[in-house]
């Protein structure tokens, strides 16, 4: 195990600099993991993360030595608390991170699956509740378009709760490229003039398509569409927040292949 | 219209001070308005702020002179813009703030209509979501306990996208006192051992209450259940996003309604 004590070590100041920039991050493709359930999921999943750093502190709790012992000697390296709190976005954390590169899904091929499509969801929260409701749903497949948040950044990684890793998330994805590849109709939202969500079939594989906050589904999106889907919302506002929106979707169609399947 | 150049100005260091503390603003009762939507919403539904606050450059628009001379003339403060930049949490404003007493719904003698129950749910992106979806859902009441994000916070009325002018919203909420006023059952979402939400008899009022986001439901909560509802989740994620769990509840809710009367 390394021990890290200046900030001006070369590997500190590149974990400082991705620590500070979700930009950086996702140029290198990397990620940052905090937290043990994170953490102990990845190597469930994925295996060997590049780096740990845990602080003195740390070492002394279970949870932290449970995972520690999991990972290879020359991959651990310790900080004192002072030079780890600038890794950290988490105020009371557990004083590890694991430095891991995102676990990246090649464009599949052929898309015959129900699948989610973020096309420029921008806030990461947002981003991280669809995430997390795709992964409770059973969808398998989630494509992010260019403007969407980095769905490896540590904000979407919070807030998606482990969700990273029961779904194959594609970034970058191409309009065109994606919808020449997807056997299944492409659906959206629309709150004007489309049949009510409850009254369409949902009981077949879809291609739900999420816009932006403020500008929504782009042109490339829209020209795809076969279905178009209200949800019929009796109160005075006309939207709903686009990760609500996200999941009243995926748990109507829930509802539906259930009540079929009965 | 009074114009302020120097930020040794008394007013202009209390917006200064309320701007920087949403604790400031909760413990005066206050909230800072941005945005043209929300602005002229509040004039109509709750009259004349304490303050309107424009930059120089926003009085050139046409829609922030629509509200300007909406107001009168002594509510009226001009500020440059390097002065007005350390008010605003918006990157790319319009440049207009208005300084409110928020609305303030005393608690009801009893409560007969649906209702959302806010118990802690502490993220103001959650929180503005919850909000939205209420309003959406046709639901007039929201109360929110200790523990909960202010409702008036910018970020909770930048996500809440007017909502708040929707609802009636009840803050510092006791359980107890609530508990006594409510004639209506109330429900919690529970992952394990409840019946599945659809199967659940929805069609009637309901204070349905959502918990921390870490902690869940409290316990004073927990023993005024009336009814726990699950939202079957097929895939391998046992949870939801607090904010997407009310949307899926709110929205079954809605179809069970809308179903009834056809």
């Amino acid at each position: 195990m390394k021990a890290i004590t200046s900030r001006d070590n070369p590997l500190y100041k590149r974990l400082k600099a991705l620590a500070g920039s979700t930009h950086q991050q996702r140029r290198s493709g990397h990620a940052l993991l905090e937290g043990f359930h994170l953490a102990s999921t990845y190597l469930d999943v994925a295996g060997q993360p590049e780096l740990c750093v845990v602080t003195d502190g740390a070492l002394n709790h279970d949870e932290a030595q449970a995972i520690v012992s999991r990972i290879d000697e020359h991959r651990l390296v310790t900080l004192p608390d002072a030079l780890f709190g600038q890794l950290s976005n988490v105020v009371h954390g557990v004083g590890m991170v694991l430095l891991v590169e995102k676990l990246d899904a090649p464009l599949p091929g052929r898309v015959e699956q129900n699948c989610l499509v973020l096309d420029g969801v921008q806030d990461a929260g947002n981003v991280g509740s669809i995430l997390r409701s795709a992964a409770a749903g059973g969808i398998e497949h989630v494509f992010c378009a260019r403007g969407t948040a980095y769905a490896w950044s540590s904000k979407v990684l919070r807030s998606g709760m482990g969700a990273h890793f029961l779904l194959q998330i594609h970034e970058d994805v191409e309009a065109d490229a994606l919808i020449e590849r997807l056997a299944v109709p492409v659906v959206i939202t629309d709150s004007h003039g489309a049949e009510a969500i409850y009254d369409c079939d949902l009981n077949r594989p879809l291609a739900w398509v999420f816009g932006n906050e403020g500008a929504g589904v782009s042109q490339a999106w829209r020209e795809a569409v076969s279905l178009r889907v209200t949800i019929p919302q009796p109160g005075g506002m006309e939207s709903l927040n686009v990760a609500a929106a996200a999941a009243v979707c995926v748990f109507e169609q829930c509802r539906q292949q259930r009540g079929r399947k009965n």
